[in-house]
């Protein structure tokens, strides 16, 4: 194929520097070097070709994800690759292959919910991959219900052992990833029964497999619970079921760092505090936010250089066709994506920082900002999976029909994104838990104890209250500060709302349930005044020629197109007037003009290679025909040119040898 | 599995006759008969069987279509269904295996396009399936922009035949959906070229394959484009790409109803008015709305059903646990979407009509309706499909963790759904051009010519513009005439402000650009507006023991869920203050509360069979976690305990035949 870069036009245009950006998307110059690094490293193994993904039936797939995540280890060591930096960078650049070795929450359970003990005995046959580990919470009857759970584990004082088992088909573990084929433990979460009392739902370890053969331990059954959304995606990963008949474990195996139960058969509390666990919940929340930024970096990246490539329809008749994305609309629904990709990366680095923060509290005995912490990371996980699982989806239909292909890479980044809505705490029932906290914090503001962190701003909340935006013009929307009062004010309001109507009703529970709808739309506020308030703090410390102001541009985006799509919340709540939502949109498209000459510079900066995109529209080059035109011959129906089942089925239709009616 | 309706408390708390609803929904008596014998038909016959669909690869997944497609042609003849009727009902039950031999568009541009001898020739032809045919319109290069086309067609006059060629990559036909594998002719569009002049794009029936031995034939190259989104899906269709080297063919083939090439080169026009062609247009885009109705109500009816099997968290300790159907927030998701499939399968009846009554008037040559005809049909093309497309995939979220498994349906259902997005006209492409006969309407308000039809509310332009909302409390909402005036308000004044600032503009077309996407936000009001009036009116007209109650209730939850929605549009516009959108939001809850013991048999009422449904979770039994179970088991990856590619890839891990980095 011809190197032409198509694109250069493009590139030509940015008005900034594209390697300094490189660096702040990164977040240093070393991490940059690194991902660049390992990147092209894995671009160019052979073992690591994307090749046929979303066309293998699923035993095939399965077995490719293993060869390739067996590899990738032997890479890692033959390379003594010790460092964490450059572990997760390769890990990085081949999504998902990894999952299964990785131990999903396996190790950060055992971190969070061990002894010392316990983790130096588990973690080191973890790490030394002497056994993989999964995490069996859910199961068929009960997710987001953790507490409902029926698995039991029933203390056994005669043989000192708990005794776990599966009383109910609903009580069968359902969806633990990497159960289903290849897990040799798992950390089994089980109501504790001990002396005829139920203790409530704990963490266990229980070995699944025979570490000689791999075949499940006796009164253990285990398998896939077969396919999931989309090609390829996440058919690459085993999420299994799995059932005890009565599976008897050594009393030590529960996870003992907050409570245990003593040899005769007595459940005792330990001394660590509780709140120590949410340590672990942080940290796995910064890492979700972090992939979300990742997989709408990637959407977006793939469509503006599409919508970049793509001309359809003629200014004049004769002339050059347009570009797509000089299109009006291809910008409004396509720039505020490319806006909130940045966004997320960047409240995703602040979420990094805030777990370190936490970390030092707790270990303080500290736990007063924990209900805050605990709100923001459930709102930033809901908000941020929610509109990259959308974003996603919205560049595909960006690419017109193409983007429907496999080819386009858009197809599997979706059906793989989605469930990051669900997992790991449904979005809507995180929103109800980050609205909870609000009402609370709104019902204490009288009482002198003072909102901290991202709430703080409740401390102004009279001020808000009466606040009054002072825009006149559009160019007023340029103000940091306005955008930011403005978020407030609709956040504040619109928590003092429904706290002033739940207290109309007959009792708080009762008023939380029949408006838990606009409870959902105060805690959405909430969290976006988070990120807008994050990617204000950022655009401040970057370097480099042009970065402060493009960043600033987005920004600018990202808040000016949230005002514009929760018009609702901010002219209800009266934080604005018609005029100056006009006077934000007019804004709006006066900032997609400024961006557009940087936009392909602007997804040039994630620094993606072609293979990691794995899309036949998103081309660095921009070469985008010739690379579909060759795609599609690969499918294995073009094998032959007469397909097969013609002769049996289609022929004798032709040949009439049916009779037939008028259809 | 036990004969137990886990859902019969459901049932009992209807309070409307389900049979009279099952009426309503089909449309007349008749045609619920014939559907419901069809169901029956289809589902008990083992041809018909949905197993393994989502995990075949390709090929396999491709001959089972073309099996069941000869089986379903074998059993309308045997059955001599001669009845059109019967014929579509079978097709229904069985989406997607049988647009490949119902020739998809072929036929619809012959009837369109063909003089009349063409049309015996080639429809009986087609009819009898002695040739399949295909729509060859889209290129690589060139979709929404049809002009832009690049395969030309040059008039031979030495040997009174059409040269087809592809003079380019970008020009190769891409995307026809049965040309890959299956069709042995097409309509092509190409570039009609004679005498040296190029007289744009024209329609030619064109033999692609050997009647004899399926081979393409010479100068023909035909492939797959290869895979499409999802498991199943699109992928049992054989969407194909084809170019042309010089490929000769009679003059006669050229579709003349409209105009023709004469034996010596000269283009000529007939006769026939150039507007009869739309008339297939209104065929084609009321068949999409329709689509769209069967779509969203099979989410719909999966995931009310589920939502009530589904309980989680208990209201008290130790209390049964909540219905998840009970949540207001689940209510505030599902029950707009319940509502909007009944809206959807109303204006798609009405749609029906609209087609006849367009081809009387076209007949009769009175083409003065046909802009509105055509900005109507577009506008809910568009309007439909991109609310089907959203609500599936929010259904299934609604569902939870186990939404994402294939068993549940809901995958499959959106992968193959959401190209209706772009297919037949891109959403936003098709929405801009309402917007430009809403400009077009508003700029001629002054000038005597009179809007009708969809269009007619344009008449009482000057009182809605002046128009004030007087609603006082939240049951002045159930007024159905302040809920059409609000919406026509609305669209009227959106559709006047864009004109307004178009007119600042330097040029109207400038500002048409500028403004687009305010533009497409006006056009969705007006259509919006449509489908609001279309349920109104319905509401009228239905039978049956507390029918016209539900409906009523659906059609308030319909309008009063989007002017939440769209709260931005009603506030700027100022048809509403904000204590009356507060007003429309308790009214919203009371009417969830209202539909709440009538959702299932709201869903019973669309008389899907499980075989249809094709879910796990939408069963009409309830008796979900069994099936689930059941289920999982079949899936490839539990041929066998211990996975292919265990021996080589894991084991030498656990074994530590590689050494290890601590990661
Ligand atoms: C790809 C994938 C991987 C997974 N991996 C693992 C794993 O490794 N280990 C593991 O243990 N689990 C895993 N899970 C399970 C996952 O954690 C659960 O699916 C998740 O917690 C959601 O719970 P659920 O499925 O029960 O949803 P449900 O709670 O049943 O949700 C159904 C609906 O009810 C609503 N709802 C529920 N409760 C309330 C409420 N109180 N108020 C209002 N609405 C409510 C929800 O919003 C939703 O719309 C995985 C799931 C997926 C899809
Ligand atoms: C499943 C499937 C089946 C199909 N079957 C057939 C078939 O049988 N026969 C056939 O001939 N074709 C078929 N097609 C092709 C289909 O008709 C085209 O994909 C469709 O017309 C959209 O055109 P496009 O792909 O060129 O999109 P593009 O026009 O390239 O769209 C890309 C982006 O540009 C934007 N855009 C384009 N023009 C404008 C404008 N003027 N103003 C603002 N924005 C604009 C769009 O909104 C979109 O966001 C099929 C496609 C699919 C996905
Ligand atoms: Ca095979």
């Amino acid at each position: 194929m011809e190197q032409v870069d198509h694109l250069a036009h493009e590139r030509r245009t940015a008005e900034f520097d594209v390697e300094a950006m490189k660096v702040v998307w990164a977040g240093s110059r070393h991490a940059l070097e690194i991902a660049d690094r390992m990147g092209r490293l894995v671009a160019s193994d052979p073992q690591f070709r994307k090749d046929n993904r979303t066309i293998l039936e699923r035993k095939e797939l399965f077995r490719n994800t293993l060869r390739k995540a067996a590899h990738a280890w032997k890479l890692i060591n033959e390379l003594k690759l010790t460092d964490l930096w450059h572990q997760n960078a390769i890990l990085f650049w081949c999504p998902l292959i990894f999952d299964h070795l990785l131990q999903g929450m396996f190790v950060p359970a055992i971190k969070g919910q061990g002894t010392d003990e316990q983790q130096k005995k588990w973690l080191t046959l973890a790490y030394k991959m002497q056994i993989i580990g999964c995490y069996a919470q859910t199961e068929l009857g009960h997710g987001s219900n953790v507490q409902g759970l029926e698995t039991t584990a029933t203390f056994d004082p005669k043989t000192d052992e708990f005794i776990i088992h599966s009383p109910t088909l609903t009580s069968s573990k359902w969806w633990p990833g990497g159960l289903g084929k290849i897990s040799t433990h798992a950390v089994v979460y089980a109501r504790l029964i001990t002396d005829g009392q139920d203790y409530g739902v704990h963490g266990f370890i229980v070995q699944l497999r025979s570490l000689h053969d791999h075949l499940p331990l006796p009164g253990i059954t285990i398998g896939d619970i077969g396919a999931k959304f989309g090609n390829g995606a996440y058919n690459t990963m085993d999420n299994g079921v799995l059932r005890f008949d009565h599976v008897h474990i050594p009393r030590e195996h529960m996870l003992m760092r907050l409570s245990q139960v003593t040899r005769d058969g007595k459940y005792v509390h330990s001394d660590v505090p509780r709140q120590l666990v949410y340590g672990t919940m942080v940290f796995v929340r910064q890492a979700i936010v972090s992939d979300a930024s990742k997989a709408l970096s990637r959407a977006v990246c793939i469509a503006v250089r599409y919508s970049a490539v793509r001309r359809q329809f003629s200014a004049q008749d004769g002339g050059p066709e347009i570009q797509v994305i000089d299109y009006k609309t291809q910008q409004s629904r396509l720039f505020p994506l490319l806006a909130s990709a940045y966004a997320f990366r960047f409240v995703g680095e602040w979420l990094k920082w805030l777990y370190t923060d936490v970390t030092q509290k707790l270990q303080a005995a500290d736990f007063a900002t924990l209900p805050e912490v605990h709100a923001c990371t459930a709102g930033l996980k809901s908000l941020t999976t929610s509109a990259t699982a959308d974003g996603i989806e919205e560049c595909r239909k960006l690419c017109g029909g193409h983007g429907y292909l496999c080819s386009s890479g858009l197809p599997e980044l979706f059906a793989v994104y989605v469930p990051a809505c669900t997992y790991e705490g449904d979005n809507v029932v995180l929103l109800l838990q980050v609205a909870r906290f609000l009402i609370k914090t709104v019902s204490q503001l009288g009482s002198g104890k003072k909102p901290t962190g991202t709430a703080a701003y409740f401390c102004k909340a009279e001020h808000l209250m009466q606040w009054k935006c002072n825009v006149r013009k559009a160019e007023d929307w340029l103000n940091p500060s306005v955008i930011l009062e403005a978020f407030e004010a609709r956040a504040v309001r619109l928590a003092v709302n429904c706290a002033q109507n739940i207290s109309k009703a007959s009792s708080v529970e009762e008023g939380f349930a029949e408006l838990s709808s606009d409870l959902v739309e105060a805690a959405v506020a909430h969290c976006e005044l988070i990120v807008v308030s994050r990617f204000i703090a950022k655009v401040h410390q970057v370097k480099g020629r042009g970065v402060e102001k493009q960043l600033r541009a987005l920004c600018n985006i990202y808040a000016l197109s949230l005002i514009h799509k929760r018009l609702g919340d901010f002219l209800t709540t009266r934080c604005l007037n018609p005029e100056q939502a006009a006077l934000a949109n007019d804004q709006l498209r006066a900032l997609y003009s400024q961006v557009r000459p940087n936009a392909v510079a602007l997804v040039d900066a994630y620094n993606y290679s072609d293979h990691y995109l794995g899309s036949t529209l998103g081309r660095y080059d921009g070469n985008v025909y010739p690379k579909l035109y060759e795609e599609a011959w690969k499918d294995p129906l073009n094998d032959s040119v007469v397909p097969d089942g013609y002769h049996e089925y289609v022929r004798p239709l032709l040949k009439q040898q049916v009779s037939f009616s008028r259809l």
